[in-house]
């Protein structure tokens, strides 16, 4: 099966099996079954199966999938083994944690993959102070920064009201996936995708079950 | 159609036009059609019109939806006119971003629903202190802070190693919706919602395409 057409639904699911493959930190000969691998990533077993089986992976009946190789053959698959440069576009709370936490991951464990290399800001007292050591940079930096052409990645943390004009040149510089918490939707071209973290949009839509 | 038997994914849609619709700031004259309506919420019109359809909202042909009407249709459908009392555990950097969001949020748009009622931290540096007004309390005092029933949300900001336990607790005080922030996946009983915002599940997501 080509990586491109694997269903956007599918790929969000194989993430979570992934994600919970690597923090078992198993032993060669460990296995997991189908059940377990389900409970874990809140998938039902038969749904794990069917997933594991469109890449001609197949549990052993009653000892389930070796944990080692099906971690191999899924970082593989979702090409989890490139490193990423990841950008950041507003400096404030939010972003500051936000760094954090992402150089904290990193500190601890050397094989996570995402990357801060470049933040921004349009505060003049921020520009030219650092940041887990890195310099933030006013946004007319951005053509120069990117012009590797490495950082594909970027995390919007801007208000709502500056984020589509920051996305719109972060697009001509070549940024091309934007993890985007401002409370704004925001348009990019088809060959850019964008991920909404909206605090209020999803209290709404847990508040609509309570 | 009983609110309770229409779908999840058609909920998100629904509070996707919810948003639109409110940020208009709509005339009482004000129409918006089915095309602009999709545009701003990223979803084809014909699925607006759908969506719409099967709560006997009909938009007039060239003309489209009334909007002050459909706002109220959809306010109703949705409850989205009840004040929701929200606590968060963990007042790191990133609660306190979200605290001060949702605070300002609150200050600018008195109608804005959710308010933060209580906060939470272990850290005997901070139990005591106020952030935005509040007091940051201890585990031990959710018991008597949720005693009135009235908090039903929480944002859960801890470390992923306390966050299960957390979770429990609060389940127990009578908390049945959660923000996830924590890197973890949280298991509550049938009757309870997770929402995960796991930055580093939305960054392999994203990575997959690049």
């Amino acid at each position: 099966m080509l990586r491109n057409r694997i269903p956007d639904v599918v790929i969000h699911r194989l993430i979570g099996y992934l994600r919970v493959l690597q923090e078992m930190q198993a032993e060669p000969d460990d296995f997991i079954s189908s059940a377990e691998l389900g409970e874990k990533s809140l998938v039902n077993s038969a749904q794990v199966r069917k997933d594991l089986a469109l890449f001609g992976e197949f549990g052993k009946q009653g000892v389930g999938y070796p944990v080692r190789s099906l971690l191999d053959e899924l970082t593989k698959i979702l090409r989890a083994d490139r490193d990423m440069a990841v950008s950041l576009f507003g400096v404030g709370e939010l972003g500051t944690a936000l760094v954090r936490y992402l150089s904290v991951r990193k500190r601890y464990d050397p094989s996570y993959r995402f990357t801060i290399r470049a933040l921004f800001d349009e505060d003049k007292r921020k520009i030219g102070t650092k940041l887990e050591g890195l310099v933030i940079n006013p946004l007319s930096e951005l053509p120069r920064l990117t012009q590797s052409g490495d950082i594909k990645l970027s995390i919007i943390t801007v208000p709502a009201s500056a984020a589509q004009e920051v996305v719109n040149f972060a697009v001509a510089c070549g940024i091309r996936g934007f993890l985007n918490f401002a409370p704004v939707k925001l348009k990019v071209p088809p060959d850019a995708r964008v991920q909404n973290v909206d605090v209020t949009f999803l209290l709404q839509e847990l508040a609509f079950y309570l």
